[in-house]
C-alpha cells in the first residue's frame, strides 16, 4: 500500500533526522529507495553549480560523521563532504515537457521533545540525534517525493517528456537552493512545482500558487577588538561587545520602507570571555526580510554601513558573512495558475488561499524557471499540526501524505494534457550532464 | 579711596557685562582708565599670535555692535573685530625681573536674576545685557588689575624690571589664552601670577599655588543627513538625529582611563526641524576633560572615531570644531611655591589648600612661562559668595577685592626681594613689539 | 466670475496665512464672505465638543494677537481664544439628506520663500507672516468651500435637505477634527465629503474615494533630570539628554508589525543648556503612524514603555503629551463609491487612483458619519504643483480650483438624485443647536 | 630541603588545579600535609559564617566530582558540598598575640597552554583539568603557607600566642573572603598578613603594605522576554537581546565620579537562540569597581536602575545576582607599616612600592581586623613572571617561594618582638569554636 509506504519512509527519516548539509544517511536512503527504478540519479558534486552557504561547524560535523556508518555507495566521499541531496530524472524518451518537482530533505537544529504526549516517542521513531529534528515536515516531503517517483517510474509508458525530482538539501536557513541554481537540469525545466505541508492549512485542504514569499538574507557578523584588563587598563581595550550592542540597536532604524514590509532581527549575540576583560570578540546572528529585492538591498546596505560605523567607533575590525538567502517570488503566470486552480476544483480538491508568510529558497528555482520562460507553482498540502512549525512537539497528520502524492500525480496529468510546447528542439538536447 | 575705586570699577564692569570676544566697551574702559598712567598699552591685532577659537555667532555679534557706541580710540575697528583685551607694560627702565599678572575680563552667557534679593538689582548695577552677566567674578579681577597697575605705576621709582598686566578676553569656554600664546611679551616673563576670586575659599583666606587644573577641549559637532517625509518615504532620509543620539550614547564608553580622571559630557543636543520629517541636521555641544594631556588625546581620538562611525552608520556627513581648549598644568617650581607660602604666612595671610576643581586656560600661559624657565603661581582670593559660580544670583563680597590688590603688591615686593637673575642680558632686549 | 472670485479669495488667504489655532483673520474673513447669504453660521465655543490638542505656545500666540486687528464680530473673544473655524448650514426647509463638506483652513508653520521664481512674490500675495505659509493648499480649499456655499445658497430652491459646510481649523498636526467630533451637526450627516488639492494627482484628473489614510499620533515627550557641573560633580546630575537619546534609539525597535505598515519618527530633539552642564531637560517631538488602530495602540504602548524605562534608567521624570491624532479610515461603502466613480466618469471627469499616502484628521469625521450609518467619500483634486507639499515654494495651479467647485456641485446633484432615505423622521429633528 | 618541598607542593597543586568552590583535592591535600603537625585544623561548614557567592554551575560541579576520588577524611561530604578551604591554628598555650596569615587556594577558569615553551608541559606538571589552571600563583601561596605552618609548628617552643593560617577558597571572582567573615577566629586576630606573588614586582624585591585595592562587585544579570517568529509576528516578541544591548550601552554613563576612579565593564553577553526568533533571554556578566564604597554604591544603584529601565522598555523581567564582591581597604596603621618597612630594610630586603592595581577580597578580612583594633599588612612577593597574571602561559620563578616563607617567618619574629598588648584578658578567651 502506498499509504503504508509513506508512513514507513516518513518515520525512518524522522528517526534519522539530519540538519542542513549533514543529510548523509538521508541522501543514502533516497538513493537506496530509488536505485532500482527506471530513474537516472545525479548526486554529489555534479549537481552543484554555486557555492554552498552556511556550512556546519567543523567540530559538530566531524563528531557526527564519526558516529554514523554509511554503506558503500558511489561518491560516498562527496556526500560526506556535504554535497548532499540528489536529482532523479525519469526520461520517457518521448517528446514532451520537462516537469520538475522539488522536495526539501533537511531537519531543524532542534532537540525533539521527550514528552509522552508526543507520538514519535510512543511509537519509537523520535529523532536519534539531539541536535536535529524534523519539525517542519521535510520528512513527509521526501517520502511523498520518493513515492511519487516510484509511481511515475512504474507508469513510464503512459508518460511523455522528462520528469525531474529534486531532493534539495539545506532549505532551513535558506541555504541549499542557491547552490543548485544554474544547474542545466533545472535550467531546462518547462514546469516546476514545489510543495509544503502544514502552514496553517487544515487537513483536507490545499493551496495552489502560494504567495507571500519574503526575500531574505541570513547574516553572521563578527566584530574583533582587543582584550585588556577592565580594571587596570580599560583604555587599552577595543570593545567588540559594545560595537555589537551599538550595531544591534542601530539596525532597527532600517525597518521602515515605503515599498512594503521590512524585517530585521538579531536573534543571537554572543560576546566576550570574562567579566573583568574588555571583550575582544562578538558574534551576531541575524536575518533581514523584505517584500521585494529592493527592500533587501536597502536593508543589506544599511546593515553593512552600521557594522562598518560601529566597528570604526570602537576601533574594531569586522567580518560579514551571508549564511543563507532567498529572493522574493517574481510572480506566477496568472493564467496558468487560474486554470490550474479550476482543474483542481473540478477534481474536488478543497482550495484555500495559500499565503506562505515566510521565506523559502525554492523561490530561487521558481524564479529561474520563470525567467527562462517556464511555468511554476507552489502548493500547500494542508495538515492538522500538533504544534507549530519549528516547535519541539511539531507533528503532522500522516494520513495527509497520500493526498500530497495524488496532488503531484494530478499535476503531471494536467501538464501532459495541456502542454502545447513544440519539443522538436528539445528532443535533440540532453537535459542532463551525462549521456 | 582704593576700596571705593575698586567698587566703582567692579560695578561698572558688572553693569556693562560682555561675553567672550565681545568685550568692546570693557576693553575701551580699561584703556580709558590706564591711558593717563606711565604704562605702554598694547591691544588690537598686535597682541594676537594664534587663531581665536569659538568666536560668537554673526547675528548676535552684529546686533550687539549696533546697540553700543564706543568713543573714538585708536584701533577701534580692530577691537570691534573681536581683537579684544589688552596688555599694559610698566617699564621701570631699571634692570630687573619681568613680572606678569593675568586678569580675565569676559562675562558669562547668562541672564542675570531680576530678584530683589540680588544686590545688583537693588543698587542698580545689574547687567544691562540679557545675554551676559559677570557670574564668575571677572569684573572683580579686572578692577583689581586696574588698581594694581595704577598703584605700581604711581610707585615706579621704587621698582625695577618690568611689570606686565595681561587683560585676557574669552576665558569662559577656555578660548582666549590660546590666542595670546607665543606672544613675545609673555615669552619673556620671568614670573607669572594668575588669580581667581571665590572658588569655595572663604573671605579672609587665600590659596597659593592652585592645583587640580583639568586639561579640556570644548567641541562642537554637526551631523548633516538628508530630510525626507517620515510617513511616505522613511527610507530616503539620512537621519542625523539618530546619528547624534547614537554618538552621544557611545561617547560614554571613553570615560575610563588608568592614568586618572577622564570626563566627557554632551551638554547640548539640538536636532531636526519637524516631527514628520527625518531630521537632516543635528548639533552636539560637548566637552572633554582629563587629568593630563594623554587622557585628552585618548578622549579626543575616541570622539572623532565615534563621530565618524556614527556618521557612516547613518550615511551622514559631519564637522568637528574645537571651540575652546586648555591644557593641564605642567607643575610648579615646588621650592618657589613653598617659600612663597611661607612669605604670605609670615605676612599674616590665612592660607588654605587651593584646589581649582576645573579647567582654566591660564594653564597655557603658566606652562609657556615654566617651559621657558620662568616661575609661576596661581592664587585663589577667598570671598563669601552669595551663590555658586555661573549661577544667576552669583555675587562676591566686594570688600575682598582690596585684599586681592594687596596680595599682588606683596607678590611684586617678594619677587623684587628674592630675584637673583642676571639681567645684563635682558637689559639689551626689548620685550615689547614696539620701541 | 467664479474663477476670479476663487483667485481673489485664495490670494487673500495665502497672504494672511495663519497656522493652527491661530486662524483669527481667516475665520473672520469666512464669516464676512458668507454672512450675507442664506446660511446659518455657527462658530466659537458652540461648535467644539472635545478638547483642542496642540494649542500654540503662549508667547507666539500673544505676540501675533497683538499684531493684528479684527473688526468687531460676534464672539470675537472666543475666536481669539483659539475657538477658530466655523460651520455654515444651508437649510432648504425641505425634506432631504444632510450633506456635509469639510474644508481645512490652517497654514503650515513655515517661512515662505522670498525667491523671485516664486509667483506669490511677484504678484505680491506671499505670506505676511514669517511663521506661516499656505504650503498645503488649504487656502484653495477654503476658497472652493466659500464659493460652493455661495452657489448652493443662491440655488436653494432647486435643493432639498440641508447642506453643511465645515471650515475646520488645525488640520496640520491632525489636531482640529478631533475637537469637532460628537458635534450634533456632524452626527446627523447622511453624507460627508472631503477634498484635498494636489497629492501627486495632475491638473485635470481627480481621485474619488481616497484610501491609504494612516492612523497617527503626534506626541511630545519631556524628560526632566537634574543639572550638575560635568567636570566637578558628574555623578550628581540626572542626565535628561542621555535618557532622551536612549529612548530615541530604542523607539525604532517598535517599527515591525505583522498587521501592516508601522512608522515611528522622532523629528526633533532639543536638550541641555550648556556644554559643561549635565543636561536637566530634553524635549522630543515625534509621531507614530500605522495602517490600523491596532498598530497605533501597539506603537503608543511601546513609546510609553520606552519613555518610562529610559526615565528610570537616568533617574528622570517625564511627561508625555498627545499633540494631535487621526485614526485610519474604517472603510467606505464600496457600492456607493463604485457608483459615484461611474457617475463622474460619465460626466467626463478623468479619474485616477487616489492614494493619500499620509494621515488626515478628516478620518475622524468620515468614521463618525459611517458609524452612524451615513455614506462618505474623500476626493483628490488634481493640480500641477510647483513644489511638493510643505515646501517653501509650494504653489498650486489656480485654474484647478474651479474644477473643485464643479466636483462638489456635481456631488450634491448626484446625492439629491440617488438619495432614497425616508426623511419623515428627520423632518422633526433639528440638526443644529439653535432654533 | 624547604625549597624542594615548596617546589614539590607547588607542582602538585599546579597539576591538580581546581577552580573556586571546587578545591576538593586541594583541601584534602592541605589537610594531609598538616594533620601530623601540632595544629588544630578547622574546615567544612564550621568555618563559614556568611553565604557563599558565585557557586559553580551544577553540571560542571557534578561532572568534576564524578571524575575524582578523595580518600576518606572527616567531613568529606561537607567539603564536596563546596565548603572548601581550612583554617589551621597553632596554639602555643602561652600568652601572646593572635597572628593570622591568609593564603588563597583556588585556580583560574582557564585552559593551560600546551606549548612546549611552557615549563609545566616539559616537566609534566601542567593542569590535568582543561577548565582550571593556576595562572595567578595561588599554588605558590598555598605551598608557602603549608611550609610556614610546618616550620612554625616545629618551633612552637620559641613562640607565644596563637598563629592562624587561613587557607581561603574562591579568591578569583572575589567570592571566598566574604563567606569567612564574622568568623570568631578571624575576629580575634591581633595581626593579619596577606601576600601575593608577582604583581609586576621583580624577583628579589618585596612590597610591604600594598595599597590600591579597588572595591568591586561582580554581577550577573538575566533579562527574560518572550520569543516569537521574527518574520511572522515580530510584535509578539519581548526582545531580551535588545534590552541587554541597551542596558550595556547605558551602563557607561555611570563611569564618571568626582570621588575617584570608577570602573564598569560588561565582559560577557550571551543572548538569543536563533536568528529568526525574537530573543527571549539574555545574560550579562559584568563588574563594577571603585576607589571607595561610595562609588560602588553609586555604580550599583545605577546598574539596578538601568536594568530596571531597560527591562521596562522591552517588557521583560530580570534578575540581578551578585556573584562576588570585595571592599576597598579602609587603610593601614601608618606607624605600624612605616616601622615594619624599616625592619625589613634593616634585614636587607629590597623594598618597592606595592600598588596592587586591582581588587582582592582579603580587603574584607583586613578591614574586619582593623575595625576590631588589630593591625594589618599585605605583602607583594616579587617574582619574574613568564607571562602576565591570568594568561595561559603564566609561570612564576619557583626560587622566589623560599623568600616568601622567610618574609612570613620574619613577620612573626617582628610581631613577637614588638607586641605590647596586654593579653591577660585574652588568656581567658578561646579563639576557636571547639575546646
Amino acid at each position: 500500500m502506498i499509504e503504508e509506504e509513506l508512513i514507513r519512509l516518513r518515520r525512518h527519516f524522522h528517526k534519522y533526522a539530519e540538519p542542513a548539509w549533514m543529510e548523509f544517511l538521508t541522501t543514502a536512503k533516497i538513493i537506496e529507495e530509488l536505485k532500482n527504478y527506471n530513474l537516472d540519479l545525479y548526486y554529489g558534486k555534479e549537481i552543484y553549480f554555486n557555492k554552498r552557504m552556511g556550512l556546519p561547524e567543523k567540530s559538530i560535523l566531524e563528531s557526527y560523521k564519526n558516529s554514523i556508518s554509511i554503506s558503500d555507495i558511489e561518491k560516498k566521499e562527496e556526500i560526506l563532504d556535504s554535497y548532499t541531496g540528489l536529482i532523479a530524472v525519469l526520461d520517457t524518451k518521448k517528446i514532451g515537457p520537462n516537469i520538475g518537482f522539488r522536495f526539501d530533505i533537511d531537519a531543524n537544529e532542534l532537540c525533539e521533545s521527550n514528552s509522552l504526549g508526543h507520538l514519535p516517542n510512543i511509537l519509537n521513531f523520535s529523532s536519534k540525534n539531539s541536535f536535529a529534528m524534523h519539525a517542519c515536515g521535510h520528512d513527509a516531503h521526501m517520502s511523498i517525493g520518493i513515492e511519487l517517483a516510484k509511481i511515475l517510474a512504474s507508469n513510464i509508458k503512459k508518460l511523455k517528456g522528462k520528469i525531474i525530482f529534486i531532493f534539495q538539501p539545506a532549505e532551513e536557513g535558506v541555504r541549499g537552493a542557491y547552490s543548485l541554481m544554474n544547474n542545466p537540469i533545472i535550467d531546462k525545466l518547462d514546469y516546476l512545482a514545489g510543495m509544503h505541508i502544514g502552514m496553517d492549512v487544515k487537513s483536507g485542504e490545499i493551496g495552489v500558487g502560494s504567495h507571500g514569499f519574503l526575500a531574505t538574507k541570513k547574516i553572521d557578523i563578527i566584530f574583533k577588538g582587543k582584550a585588556s584588563h577592565a580594571g587596570a587598563s580599560p583604555e587599552k581595550g577595543h570593545n567588540a561587545l559594545l560595537a555589537a550592542s551599538s550595531a544591534v540597536l542601530n539596525f532597527n532604524s532600517l525597518a521602515q520602507h515605503s515599498m512594503g514590509e521590512a524585517r530585521i532581527n538579531v536573534g543571537k549575540l554572543n560576546a566576550g570571555s570574562g567579566r573583568n576583560i574588555i571583550a575582544n570578540k562578538a558574534k551576531i546572528e541575524m536575518e533581514i526580510r523584505g517584500e521585494n529585492d529592493h527592500i533587501i538591498s536597502y536593508l543589506y546596505d544599511g546593515v553593512n554601513r552600521i557594522v562598518e560605523g560601529s566597528a570604526i567607533s570602537y576601533d574594531c575590525s569586522y567580518e560579514i558573512e551571508i549564511k543563507g538567502q532567498a529572493p522574493s517570488l517574481i510572480s506566477y503566470d496568472e493564467e496558468f495558475i487560474k486554470n490550474l486552480r479550476n482543474y483542481y476544483k473540478e477534481k474536488s480538491y478543497k482550495l484555500v488561499d495559500a499565503n506562505l508568510k515566510g521565506s523559502e529558497d525554492i523561490a530561487y528555482l521558481l524564479n529561474e524557471v520563470r525567467k527562462a520562460g517556464g511555468k511554476t507553482v507552489h502548493f500547500i498540502l494542508g495538515s492538522n499540526l500538533k504544534d507549530s512549525h519549528h516547535s519541539e512537539e511539531f507533528d503532522i497528520n500522516e494520513k495527509d501524505m497520500l493526498r500530497g502524492v495524488n496532488l503531484m500525480v494530478d499535476f503531471v496529468k494536467y501538464i501532459e494534457k495541456i502542454d502545447k510546447i513544440d519539443y522538436e528542439r528539445v528532443e535533440n538536447e540532453n537535459i542532463a550532464y551525462r549521456i
